[in-house]
């Protein structure tokens, strides 16, 4: 019990189990959201499946349904890598400061590209925090199979 | 080593691993078992990409893979974040009837999940179970974030 | 501190870091691959979406991206099991030559996997690295479940 005590005493744990944690929950909160505009709005997941589109103000909320999704599938791309890679990252034995600052540049990548979603800002934001945000994960990735290599 | 053997015999450990291994298994299962649906019945992803698609019955079953398709996403959305947040829940040091009971509570609402999706329940059912699912996540993320809060 | 640094130098634990790190970093690429192929070659995900799809010529690159995002989805539904089973199963203390071949097994039969994709080789070679696969991770799942089983 008392490794188990001390592991997650590491401040460098501590880090990761924070931010893992609020970009998990933020992944999973797209998935309701989406079910409730869905249910709210009347659109479907399928144009095909669907009598009730008819205007073009319809098309226009599915597109933006479609756009939710697409979000939402990027993100279930891209946190789970960051969520395995950064646990193994945090066993590493990295610098406090390192540590912390892979973690919110990759958290704040992930906020700022949903915000560029819903907002629909101009495009070079949505895939500069898309980019962003891999270039984290690699850059932790490399610690990881340079410190742990064993093949 | 003797650090990892104490780790895995923490008692709240023991556990998670038990039960993220069933509700990672049974995900596992769904994608095969979906395939051989598909197989056997000749139902295809998309209900425009066949020509065999004429009659009522055939609609009927393309809804039921659909469905099935529908509780295999939902699965990837809940189960993910219940491994990783339960792993770090487990390291935080709770109680361990307190943890059985988020364990045993989330596990179940997922088999309960799975049977209202694969016998057709009436809605208020598969709703429910997926909300005990979700609060039963936000309630380790709560334990977690303020155990471990380090931003 | 001591204890984290003492976990990630248990040799087992290194084997897992390395090839969860290499199998997570092939389905990461797999994302930007498939929407650089979409962009360069003006194929989009639903055929229905775009007015561009006329000849033979296109209906088969739209064929083959669908086959990508099928190996995508295939990996994100085989590699995250084997990543979450996997760590259980080092946490399990398994011998260093039997975990070896756990890992290496999986981690080649994805490969395999992907190359069966991409080449289109006739069917039995990709099913079989599917099922191989499978059974790496249904072995470290029977292996966790028998170690850890507390209900």
């Amino acid at each position: 019990m008392a490794e188990v005590a001390h592991m997650i005493d590491t401040e460098v744990f501590l880090v990761f189990s924070t931010y893992a944690t609020i970009v998990i929950l933020k992944m999973m909160l797209m998935g309701p959201f989406i079910s409730y505009l869905r249910l709210t709005k009347k659109v479907f997941a399928n144009l095909e499946d669907t009598n009730l589109v008819k205007t073009t103000e319809d098309r226009r909320k599915w597109v933006r349904v479609q756009m939710l999704n697409g979000c939402h599938q990027n993100d279930l791309e891209n946190i789970i890598p960051f969520v395995v890679i950064g646990l193994l990252y945090a066993l590493t034995g990295p610098d406090l400061s390192t540590a912390l600052l892979h973690f919110r540049v990759f958290v704040g990548s992930r906020f700022i590209h949903m915000v560029a979603y819903l907002v629909a800002l101009p495009q070079p934001s949505r895939g500069l925090a898309w980019i962003v945000g891999l270039f984290t994960t690699f850059s932790m990735a490399y610690r990881v199979i340079t410190t742990a290599l064993f093949l």
